[in-house]
């Protein structure tokens, strides 16, 4: 059966633009810098650092502020509170490097937009950190093609419900572009919308999950330079027809 | 000259619900967990603290995690780096506590602010942590008397006027109550809407402003629950006429 598309989600981190590698390199940066102070290896810290971002999620939400504070309640806790003040003050400054670090595109991105925005209007629907995101939608040059831009703490149904209520359009004519299938397609598949999943450079273990296998309202491609063919398709049932 | 009222915002921290009170304590416990690390006294330290603050606002931001970061930075930086790891510990534990505080509501507004939804809609307009602002308005028991809650990075005419379009409503047809003149009344009135200004319990330094002596958009209570009458004050240009 044909989708039809009155309004386009597309999210941001590790869809339009850089991000999960920049973490990766703190985190290969947090390892170094521990090494004098602890027995455990980088797989054991980037193991125990995870578990608790995972514990601190419920109070500090995702984003890079969060990050480096679950960075240095993690060596504090490995070093049994020894670590120098050094270590922790290099850990600040990772965590300003992440927030000032200019926006990359990913490959594709800076074309393919323009040719979405002539088939729905765009929304980015993102999360993290509200300053850093809106630093980020300013320095990606991408504004002008969006009609609104949505920061939420968390991508559940009744987040997309909300925000696609709030452009005046049915669950069923939306389509949400992204990496991650547990944030950017379950969800919206759940209110009876359609995605396209584009993978990232990076899985983010916060986000693992399978691709559903029906088809009808969910399709993965593996560029993002493939999603205005693949909205056609949705669309057409198949057929090319914009 | 009478003002028409469409959409009323409200401002939450201090305006609804405690907020700078936390971070005043905070401050406190700083200055006491640094006493044995240097010779500055608490005065010292605050003004300091306040410097990386405002050196911070850019990249990090307002909110509980961007106050924590502040407080390490300049704990490390007051001590040369000297400082246990025992009180970085006991300043990321401070930020959680700030984070996990019950939302307590300022005198009058659970009785106001129904008052309030009957004379237009309402919503609420904050800055601050996405997440723990979404978990404040979750917990202020409020939710259901505000049409919308916007969360924003800053409080200027232009997002005032992004959020204000959003509802559909002129901004002369707009008034916005906060305890902020810098944030809730001077933005406001540049665009031609009105404003109430609510004294909070502390005056935040980085907000320090005076109202406006011309009061036909503008008007100054000094308690919530006289928020009503100076509506309709300002709705009957001094006749009461709700």
């Amino acid at each position: 059966m044909p989708v039809a598309i009155d309004l386009i989600g597309l999210d941001g981190d590790d869809t339009l633009w850089h991000n999960e590698a920049y973490f990766r390199l703190s985190e290969a940066r947090f390892a170094a810098l521990l090494a004098p102070w602890t027995d455990a290896d980088a797989d054991q810290l980037a193991a125990r650092l995870l578990s608790v971002e995972r514990a601190n999620m419920d109070h500090y939400g995702y984003g890079a502020k969060s990050f480096v504070l679950s960075m240095i309640e993690t060596a504090l806790e490995v070093t049994d509170h020894k670590v120098s003040g050094e270590v922790i003050a290099e850990l600040v400054r990772l965590g300003k490097q992440i927030l000032a670090q200019p926006v990359e595109l990913l490959d594709g991105v800076e074309a393919t937009v323009p040719r979405l925005a002539a088939i729905a209007p765009l929304v980015l629907i993102t999360k993290g950190d509200l300053l850093h995101q809106e630093a980020k939608v300013a320095g990606s040059g991408l504004g002008d093609h969006f009609t609104g831009v949505e920061i939420v703490s968390e991508k559940d149904p009744a987040t997309y419900a909300r925000v696609i209520a709030r452009y005046g359009v049915a669950p069923n004519r939306f389509v949400m572009i992204g990496n991650s299938v547990r944030s950017d397609v379950l969800p919206v598949l759940e209110l009876g919308g359609a995605a396209v999943h584009v993978p990232g450079e990076y899985g983010w273990v916060h986000e693992a999950a399978d691709l559903p296998a029906d088809m009808a309202r969910c399709r993965g491609v593996s560029r993002f330079t493939d999603v205005p063919g693949c909205l056609r398709a949705l669309r057409g049932a198949g057929l090319s027809a914009t």
